[in-house]
């Protein structure tokens, strides 16, 4: 195989929400692309999405598709990629998939460059992209647990509601207009769209992003759990998460304990760490009331951290609020960044 | 001292957010009342509030105020409390005072009664109200406490704008009809009104309620952990805490998680002693979607408790979801129901 300048890249669900910013981002990245084919459902076909100088028409997503494809970026569902991820990489194409459909794999890496991108050289031709949430914790983690050690986390998620897509984003809004009129909200997405029972997001919160597991635990909550401990190679780390979703667009924050290894360890010197770490921007200090919110994180790919501070009870406690764009480095962004590393990686499949 | 069949009553700050509340309880729970007296600042003197069929008509409060006055109800905040209080003890009333101006006093009572209410017998003129926040949560944590035992909590909230004031729930309303229009929010009140910045807290989060203290703990993350440990006679619980102010109007909801000192409990046996426990509904079933939000817990009286579970890799671990009225429970409803005590154990002044 040898080293090309420029390749070919498939963006399947093009039309979606990560999928549109997918887009965007290959566009600001000057990413390296010689022919770009945007894929989407039969419904969405024949949409029209503006690349540079170029009007791209979306096209019905079919196993030839992906014929002479080096990178096939994934964003249109599990069934989806279920269905033509396998065919993607039987044409020689790399999926960087963005839905839940293969993470837990044992033969797919599940990859944030800035905390596993070695795990990328392991490839079978899939490679996952985590869900939102814990994409944006494991890279503040990543620092912390190897300067210090890492035993215990446990978050609590405030997350905004185009995790849950485009629609869910109209019902906010609508539901908001509602309210504020003195109507009655009406509501028909979240928490679940497939689930039995719909309660208002605006001006609420509700304790359930997903479907519930037998456990009491919803799958957001146990994808937190389990991919954390797959990406950070740590399958003893103990990991609680409770995920709520919350009446704003865009980006998540999330409230984080942790527990580290080393004894005495000060709130400046996790700061130190914090702060020169890949991929994070410290925005900690109270005296100026400067931290992070879902307002001032949307629509960078960074992932910002503040409120740190050491437990009062607990020697080695320490908690912290992290928050990131869920579209960009929780979704978009990571996908293209884990493409970017496997072109410099070298380690396409042709 | 002979027991009286009515009282004569004052609420100071009765045109506030939370004086509105306790006068509508007195006249729903039909308290024994001879006279109510409503107090204000000058500046919201002459305001004319209904109470049964009777307008009355607010006076500036004075020394004199107090005045054959059996139990006041403060709440116009803690300088007003600090001047009048005393005042009013001297002159013979009891005090129930929703600030934080008394609450770490030694010497002051702070009660939620189903939780501490033999402690209303120490008092020598002042009662505390505990912070909205507190209250909810030790609600859920007091029959954790008397059935198995607690070592450790740990927080993350997740609270209402009228928990900052009417300005504050003004604020939000007008902030996101403004980003509704896509126009630039304006911001003049939260985080917190005396601060230097102000943030949206509309289509939000904001990891600020109060200001910060030295250790980078906010204090109303203080009033928490502190007020935790007086209520619950427990100074060795470990508490920790994180206080987030989001985008609705009423109740504050917080993931909360314990560690209990009973080895081998089981969810079932937790929800069994919540589902008893005086104040607490439980509502908690994934299986119908059934947990509290701020909207379904507005309006009540009681604390709501859902999303119980057990933590994965903590033998001795628990996650829940408490949510409450911030101006009923976490406010009005808890003052009123402190006077009721003092009534019914015979703990007036005169």
């Amino acid at each position: 195989m040898t080293m090309k300048l420029k390749y070919n890249i498939a963006v399947v669900g093009a039309t979606g929400a990560v999928g549109q910013k997918i887009v965007k981002i290959l566009e600001e990245r000057n990413f390296p692309i010689n022919n770009l084919k945007l894929l989407s459902s039969k419904r969405s076909a024949g949409t029209k999405i503006q690349f540079k100088d170029t009007e791209l028409v979306v096209e019905e997503a079919t196993n030839d598709s992906f014929h002479d494809i080096d990178i096939a970026l994934f964003s249109a569902g599990g069934s989806v990629s279920k269905r033509f991820a396998p065919e993607a990489v039987k044409r020689g194409a790399v999926v960087v998939d963005n839905t839940s459909a293969f993470r837990m794999d044992e033969e797919v890496p599940l990859v944030v460059p800035e905390v596993n991108e070695d795990d990328l050289k392991a490839h079978q031709g899939i490679i996952a992209n985590p869900n939102c949430s814990t994409i944006q914790m494991v890279a503040a983690l990543k620092p912390i647990q190897d300067a210090f050690g890492l035993s215990r986390v446990i978050v609590s998620t405030y997350q905004a509601v185009s995790g849950a897509g485009t629609q869910a984003v109209e019902e906010l809004k609508t539901q908001a207009q509602q309210i504020l009129a003195n109507e009655e909200p009406e509501a028909t997405i979240l928490p679940v769209k497939s689930g039995k029972n719909h309660y208002p997001i605006a001006f609420n919160a509700l304790p359930q992003i997903d479907l519930f597991q037998e456990n009491g635990y919803t799958f957001e909550e146990m994808k937190m759990i389990n991919e954390t401990k797959k990406i950070m190679h740590a399958p003893d780390l103990s990991v609680a998460a409770t995920c709520v979703r919350l009446p704003f667009f865009t980006s998540h924050a999330e409230s984080v304990y942790v527990e580290v290894e080393q004894k005495g360890l000060t709130t400046e010197e996790l700061w130190k760490v914090l702060e020169h770490a890949e991929g994070i921007i410290l925005q900690d200090d109270p005296a100026t009331q400067t931290y992070p919110t879902p307002l001032s994180a949307s629509g960078k790919n960074d992932v910002f951290v503040g409120r740190v501070r050491k437990d009062l009870d607990h020697e080695n406690g320490f908690h912290m609020w992290v928050v990131s764009d869920n579209l960009l480095k929780g979704a978009a962004w990571n996908t293209v960044q884990i493409a970017e590393r496997l072109i410099e990686k070298n380690l396409l499949l042709k």
